[in-house]
């Protein structure tokens, strides 16, 4: 059933293929290509196609074929079914009808169905490929299986791969997975783990099929080309946005029992978006086929994307969902799925050149209208005297259009005073004729428009890339952890919300629009529609601020935000009386994981605060090198210290390190710390205090039972903790009781317990070393969530 | 001539006056006004208005008054003139016509015109207010004294007042005052001096009428009053820009010979328009009319404010002022006057909150519409998932609307998307009916407005401050010589540039367009029209940066700006390399001034800079405390290090201060410093070290003849600097060689001789330690500018 194909200008293509780029780089010989699942839905719109694409590009490129079709039903059965597939592929324009006829011929002759269930299946395809290749006298290239199948055979169907069919004589193998690869960050590791005891990372390709797109691929390539123009406005300084927007006008009618495991965050977010968002952040390589470098530029973007919390993220459902799900997986009435089918993400990159620049992902289905692009807004740079109209007025940005809505075709749009851009590649073109379209606010003419000379569907992009081994295209396993890593915090804290109900289509109206709060986002209209036997819960924060006392100290009392929030207040409102009144602001800071969402709330919301004037102290100190994530000033550095404008010299972190050595008594440390302390703050007696409490009832770094907990001259001692790392750096209660304000801040279920032991016990400061804290002239102030207020 | 006036309502009105809320506290009795220059074009157009609308408002309350009109013109000539101006002023229209002519015939036998030329005259004023007070037997009040005339008689009449017309008996004196108020800072410092010798500063009243302006009196009260909306949204975060755009059609003609010396930029950005700018920007005081806190906050401002430079402004000439000038000064044909007729200021706040913001401050005589206003401009914060024409998906502004303009009336406009605003005061009121207009891009309909009830005139308004003494409404002498000190540099850096000439009105067409480039503004089109006699010199840099060797190493030179851009990214393309081969990146910098653009460039331009791996190092360091402006460490602090997001412990300051005492040999801090880089960094060998040379042929703090320069094992050591502060801390010759790039920075003409000297020269560190720098394995560049380089 073979055909040898006549090798014609073997020379060129060999050229052809150094031309690649890539790594599996092209070998002589047959290629047995087996789509597993090949009579399937995707392979039958888009996989044959590809595959008989590759075949006529590369018939006459050194390379014989034959291909497969796979699956669990028995030959004579789906036989017929995969020629009816075959038939209907097409060829390209350029292609003559009678030429297109041949390869047609050519390419069914190529194909067979053959079952692939048993692992006996799998050695008698292999056999079947050795015994195919004797006969014709053929070297073997290589051998592309794709699993066009549930993501749930993977493994097995690797593992057979693996035993049986590996070709004896070093031909390649390559393997292709589609997503879904997991549906969390643990199952992903699993499956790549799985399939990683039986295929080499280089010989699996993960499918991402957005990277196929013409106008996606195309990103990067844009980026480096323009880059004279791009490189002085691609930062916070001129981007006054990003948006990568997927809207859909369709439903999940069919497909609900996929589509409820996975909602559109895993359905498109956490990879065609995420890849998108990659592409127009990642630093561009210098060489744009450098797959490591690509990589490694790609992790540097994800270790840099703030965490994605509850805040950055707003759901939607669409109101027939409801009803699917109870049909489809035979439910009742009253079952109610969570999965979003619509939702906006707030994502920012912590990085100089992002800082502050909202990325905004927003995909769903049963919207008003079906489009997809990323768009890059730039800031108005601007000031028009007079005509306000004039094109260079207007608003500037670039838009990746991958197809659909009104423009209809994939394009990559600059607007025209933004600069005249390079066109990117031979198989790209600048348009100067449209229709009379408005794409984003400006009218077509106001844009240059590139679009790809002639449009390839991105499965048969994808194909030719997996065949020439360029592995840029795919998705490696790092790139996946980290994406999946990114992903699954958010997806774990919406798992028990509510998506907003939306009734679909133009109904939606603004129901959906979307509110950017600093880093956070909610949804624009209060308005929630909810449909009346649906779920109710919008959790409202009834309770105010209290204020009451605890253990005969005054006491604040609130949820955990608002109570951080008054904490901020009051301390900005410390700081600027000592200002007012002393010129300086002395402030002494604890570490732990509590105070995080108080610097948090300090570095983002209190640009007044006025650091310039304030001295930052340590209230305790681990004695681990200040760098060490452990350390308290580290976090305290990370969190406050680099956000915010505090001059070099009014930081005082402990000195735990001296003489290349951690907290040796005689390296006097601690003097040196009290000695700083005196010269500095007046009197040595801090404005504002911040401490917390440990379970065990310890602060600052006093434990119970520590000799330091009674009261002596010094200001600053080493101590010793029960926990790990067990030296410490802490102010003494001496210090601490000298200050004018005490602040003791205690949050969360976990200190409830203690919290109701707190209330009931008497001073023990040896016991209780936190019933020490009291202040000698100053004022005691704790602040309590409800948390462990209420438990 | 006097009437007493019937004292009705004595208990309200001494309410009122608490009211007030004034310094000069109320004081019932008698009153005399002297307008000197009181028939002058301004007295006629507002100020007999404006008194007596005084009048008209106080004549019941507690006070008596008599007006004097001031002049050099004997009485004979002048009264009838005085009578003429006086017949023309007009009621309210809520005076009926009798009541107004009794009150206009009172106010007209109130008042006399008297010639005010010599000392004699002033004396004898005096002596006829005492006569009038005895014969009426009437306690005086005050003396209020209106000087409108031209500014540089202000030191000569405030001398008379001082000496001949103070009251004898405790009665307040008010000496009002006009802009301009000097030139630039040194002018109005001599000036505020002068005045200082003859009155008290709360007897001096400086008028800028933009304060008398409804409008911008209310900016402050309405950001107070508003509190609640605008804290969230007024900082960086949600500023987009922030403009102040006084627009005129008028030219200057007639004028001349004051404008001239002027220019729009002393006439109305250095007063009105930095007026404006502070009410947008000031932190709101607690207390709105505490003097001295609203004072505190401004200078707060003015501290906080960028410098403003060259690049800071662009400045425009109408093209028929040139003629107008040649004609009213009585020049030839070539002469040229460089005065600005159109400027556009891009100021800076370099604080926490509006750090980034830009503050656009535009204005221009012959323009295409007469209109003035402060916009505020906030960024979009909302995505629109489908209708992007709802309200809600709109610009976001507030305007104060000065007024004329397509809107006529003053008004303030807050878009419906941002907040109802609360109304301000009483005299405000809220409008919903209006024409069919667009305001500054949006249908009027878009906006909350409002605008006071009855419009009053700026004049009017600040009469009855003067004279409630609400001294708030005008210009201290700190706050004005603030202004100068803001203004004077940039000035001084415009005087000899040639203003972009401008057809005027509509024609002028994007020509005064302005284009933002991060912290520098530029007219956004290149093409200048220069009217064909006139001037040529638009200051190309013809040159491109030039490669070539200096004392045999390598040598880049460009003019200034260019060559910084080249070392900066040079030291960033070396800081890349460190980073990808080491993952860290140690560069030593230089003390000094010329550094400075360099770090300006760094830090304002190479986001990519890899700072989160750099170590910053210090070559040299002069022997005064870290914090002291003569530190380098400072400056470095203050213009990088603070900029850019660099690790704490990745910074390294000499350790110049040790046991509170300054270099002390024994106390080992060279050592200290350099067993920290011996520990840090690789090899002691820096990937980078940035060195200037002084005059004397020094270079890091190794000067001609120290002992230092000779060859030793020591990487860091103290030395003797022969100008103050003498002693140092430098990196020795041998640690500066063990380099792998070193860049020697040379920058302007001053540096001409030396360079051409050290062409010649052979090496003998003794006498020009510069000669030294010779890296063993490493690579030297010099940096040199044109200036140095060509003189």
């Amino acid at each position: 059933m073979f055909v040898t194909v006549f090798l014609l200008l073997v020379a060129l293509c060999s050229q052809m293929g150094n031309g690649d780029g890539g790594e599996g780089a092209q070998r002589p010989g047959h290629v047995s290509v087996i789509i597993v699942g090949g009579t399937g839905d995707l392979a039958k719109k888009y996989l044959w196609q590809g595959f008989f694409e590759l075949y006529v590009n590369r018939v006459s490129g050194g390379n014989t074929f034959s291909f497969y079709g796979g699956g669990l039903s028995p030959a004579e059965k789906a036989t017929p079914v995969l020629f009816e597939i075959l038939k209907a592929v097409s060829c390209s324009k350029d292609v003559s009808p009678e030429r297109c006829a041949l390869l047609k011929e050519q390419f069914l002759r190529l194909s067979q169905y053959r079952q692939l269930k048993t692992q006996e299946d799998y050695q008698d395809l292999a056999k079947h490929i050795k015994k195919q290749l004797q006969e014709e006298g053929m070297t073997e290239a290589g051998r592309l299986f794709y699993l066009s199948v549930p993501a749930f055979t993977y493994a097995d169907i690797a593992e057979k791969i693996n035993s049986s069919c590996r070709s004896a004589n070093g031909a390649w193998l390559k393997v292709v997975l589609e997503k879904p690869f997991g549906h969390d960050f643990r199952s992903a590791q699993v499956l790549a783990s799985q399939l990683g005891s039986s295929l080499k990372d280089e010989e699996m390709y993960r499918i991402d099929h957005y990277l196929g797109k013409q106008v996606v691929s195309n990103i990067l390539p844009f980026r480096i080309k323009n880059r004279k123009f791009l490189d002085p406005i691609w930062n916070k300084h001129h981007i006054e946005r990003v948006e990568i927007v997927l809207k859909e006008t369709l439903d999940v009618k069919g497909r609900i029992p996929f589509y409820d495991q996975y909602g559109v965050i895993r359905d498109v977010m956490q990879n065609h978006m995420t890849e998108v968002m990659m592409m127009l952040t990642i630093k561009p390589p210098m060489n744009v086929s450098s797959r490591e470098e690509v990589l490694q530029n790609k992790l540097q973007i994800f270790s840099s994307l703030l965490p994605l919390g509850k805040n950055q993220a707003v759901i939607g459902q669409y109101r027939a969902y409801k009803t699917e799900v109870q049909q489809e997986l035979n439910k009742t009435k009253d079952h109610v799925s969570l999965t979003p089918t619509f939702a906006a993400v707030l994502a920012h990159i912590d990085e100089a050149r992002y800082e502050g620049v909202p990325i905004l992902l927003i995909s769903g289905k049963m919207l008003d209208e079906r489009v997809g692009y990323a768009r890059v807004l730039f800031k108005s740079d601007i000031f028009c005297l007079q005509n306000h109209n004039s094109v260079h007025c207007k608003p500037k940005q670039i838009v990746f259009y991958f197809g659909h809505g009104s423009l209809k075709d994939p394009a990559i749009l600059v607007s025209k005073n933004l600069f005249k851009p390079a066109v990117t590649e031979n198989e790209w073109k600048e348009v100067t004729e449209h229709p009379d379209v408005s794409v984003l606010g400006l009218p077509i003419s106001d844009y240059y428009v590139q679009t790809p000379i002639e449009q390839r569907e991105a499965y048969a992009e994808l194909i030719s890339h997996i065949f020439a081994g360029r592995k840029n295209n795919f998705i490696s396993t790092e790139n996946l952890l980290a994406s999946w890593a990114l992903w699954t915090p958010l997806l774990s804290s919406l798992a028990s919300s509510f998506p907003r109900i939306y009734p679909g289509g133009a109904d939606n109206g603004g129901l959906l629009d979307i509110l950017l709060k600093g880093k956070d986002i909610s949804y624009n209209s209060r308005a929630v529609i909810i449909s009346p036997d649906q779920m109710g819960g919008s959790s409202t924060n009834g309770f105010q601020v209290m204020q009451g006392k605890f253990r005969s100290a005054d006491m604040v009392s609130a949820w955990a935000e608002e109570l951080v929030e008054r904490l901020a207040a009051d301390m900005q409102e410390a700081a600027e009386a000592a200002v007012r009144e002393e010129g300086v602001f002395h402030l002494a800071l604890s570490g732990g994981s509590t105070p995080l969402a108080l610097f948090h709330r300090l570095s983002q919301h209190h640009f007044s605060f006025p650091w310039r004037r304030t001295h930052v102290w340590m209230v305790d100190e681990r004695c681990v090198p200040l760098t060490e994530l452990e350390s308290n000033f580290r976090s305290l550095h990370d969190h406050l210290l680099q956000h915010v404008r505090i001059p070099y010299y009014n930081i005082h972190p402990m000195p735990v390190q001296l003489n290349q050595r951690l907290c040796v008594e005689e390296d006097g440390g601690a003097l040196m710390y009290e000695r700083e302390l005196g010269k500095s703050v007046n009197d040595t007696s801090f404005h504002f205090v911040m401490l917390g409490v440990g379970y065990d009832g310890h602060t600052a770094s006093l434990f119970p039972g520590g000799k330091a907990n009674e009261l002596n001259e010094s200001l600053v001692v080493l101590t010793e903790s029960p926990v790990k790392p067990h030296q410490r750096m802490s102010l003494t209660f001496g210090a601490i009781n000298r200050a004018r304000r005490v602040a003791l801040l205690v949050m969360g279920k976990g200190k409830h317990e203690l919290i109701t032991q707190l209330s009931r016990v008497k001073d023990n400061p040896d016991k209780w070393p936190i019933t020490a804290v009291k202040p000698v002239k100053g004022r005691l102030v704790w602040y309590i969530d409800y948390d462990a207020l209420i438990g």
